[in-house]
């Protein structure tokens, strides 16, 4: 298939499609690791039947830029095992405590503690190693691109320093939507951010405009998807979300539907929402999948 | 300085010289990091008054190839930033349950177990940033080079794995030489090869019998180091290596020394250093830094 026809797919055939692909590439990764404890935990948590809204993401802006599909397998694989490797990690009994994800066992419960934490460092470091090593035609420019976006997205200036903050800050009741709003852009909001721009830097396209566009929808969208998850949280039941509702409410933290009501949160959603949609405006038809996908990542029920 | 210069330098020297440069790469890249209480728990274990022998390696390694200092700046912030995440994690109590590192409390106890796992992580993700993003005039794929290396050395088919498989093989008395110098070699054997790699991937040298010198080199230093350490867990005094003597016989595992004993592997680590000296023979004069570097290596007291 070439890349341009996943725009005559639907997102449920997307989802299907980018999930073959990007089993080919765990497979290829993981079938000559060293330790088989090691692979059937990281395999356990990548294969746990997540929605991979992140890679779809990639593939959906890919599509629009005509990029190789080997290209986009290097940036979805590579997204979706720090995704991965984090939900590992907030899992653990030293962070959320969470013995359930989706459904089944977390890593940790699975496998034990230390074998959890082992796994989670080597999917973030298998992220870098598809970066530096798959080959497909990506140029070195760009694979070093892609690395900078990923890890400002995951590391100190990202994901870490949400979940520090999250430790630390957000069981304190004096914090203000601004400072709320800022962790929920750290600890989700710019990983799924970056996807948009792993797709661009996975074609060829070179217009700084586009760039844009796709990072401020990314923007817009990372900080809707938190808050709609955080009203799954307290709306959702325990069956679709796969973990035990209210489980920030068990562990005290500092929530944005829980700060402004769950109205206020659905209009803070519906607002992020356009903008997201504005950002992309100019794009006309091309840009059709973000809208889809967009509507269906914060319309979601789990 | 000019990067030859370090040749003339005695190994203390060249040890504050690096260690320098090393403290302005992580001032640069944690002075403006989101979360404060992340931030500390990071730089507590950077600055912890360990050796840095391996950005050492790659110092000395550039010296002999004349790489561009700032480009040995980045090599070594990585993959010192990568063994830093690496202690953290293995002091976790379901690691190795270390509750001292360097005669200071381990970076849990000090800033709790949560945090250890978010500081480990960041600092792994930074090692990636750093790469990526470092302003030295280094090339584009020299760095998806430095990347590829460093993952293969870290991940699942390096330290990632040797780990795993300390944790599930190790305490079995049935395992074999092979297997148990296999472990050392994924556990921090790869690394430490990997540090003379970077150090010639920095430089502009493409001549890959030099390459292929300093993976030897690094290979049998790395095998021995290891070795080395396990002597040091058995003879050495706390106070000399920090860490509660015997530790690895507290959590019984296996050993080269103990499988052994001690005069056997004070023989292998003789074997390897002269395969290293070997290695690097042909280098002359050039290479006479890496000889009085493994020395030192190979000789230590801590």
């Amino acid at each position: 298939m070439k890349t341009m026809e996943i725009r005559n797919l639907s997102l449920d055939e997307i989802m299907n499609f980018t999930s073959e692909r990007l089993n080919h590439v765990y497979k290829t990764y993981l079938d000559n690791t060293t330790s088989l404890e090691l692979k059937n935990a990281m395999e356990y948590s990548l294969l746990n039947g997540g929605k991979r809204l992140r890679p779809l993401l990639v593939y959906a802006t890919g599509a629009i830029f005509n990029a190789p599909l080997e290209n986009l397998d290097v940036a979805a694989a590579a997204v979706e095992l720090i995704h991965t490797y984090s939900l590992i990690h907030d899992d653990l009994p030293c962070m959320d405590d969470a013995a359930m994800r989706r459904g089944r066992p977390a890593c940790h419960k699975k496998f034990g503690e230390g074998m959890a934490v082992l796994a989670g460092d080597a999917l973030l470091t298998l992220s870098m190693q598809v970066i530096a090593s798959h080959p497909a035609p990506l140029k070195a420019d760009r694979r070093v691109q892609m690395m900078d976006v990923l890890s400002q997205a995951s590391g100190p200036y990202g994901m870490a320093a949400g979940q520090a903050l999250d430790l630390t800050v957000m069981t304190d009741d004096s914090i203000s939507t601004r400072v709320l709003e800022d962790i929920y852009r750290l600890k989700t909001g710019k990983l799924l951010a970056s996807c948009t721009e792993l797709g661009w830097l996975a074609s060829k396209d070179d217009d700084e405009n586009n760039l844009d566009a796709m990072r401020d929808y990314g923007r817009h969208v990372g900080l809707a998807f938190q808050i709609q998850d955080d009203i799954l949280d307290i709306e959702g039941e325990g069956e679709d979300t796969g973990k035990p509702k209210n489980i920030d409410s068990t562990n005290q933290k500092f929530t944005y539907p829980k700060m402004h009501g769950i109205k206020s949160a659905k209009e803070r959603i519906e607002k992020l929402y356009n903008q997201a949609l504005e950002a992309i405006n100019f794009m006309n038809d091309d840009a059709q999948i973000l809208r889809e996908l967009a509507k269906k990542m914060l319309m979601r029920k789990s």
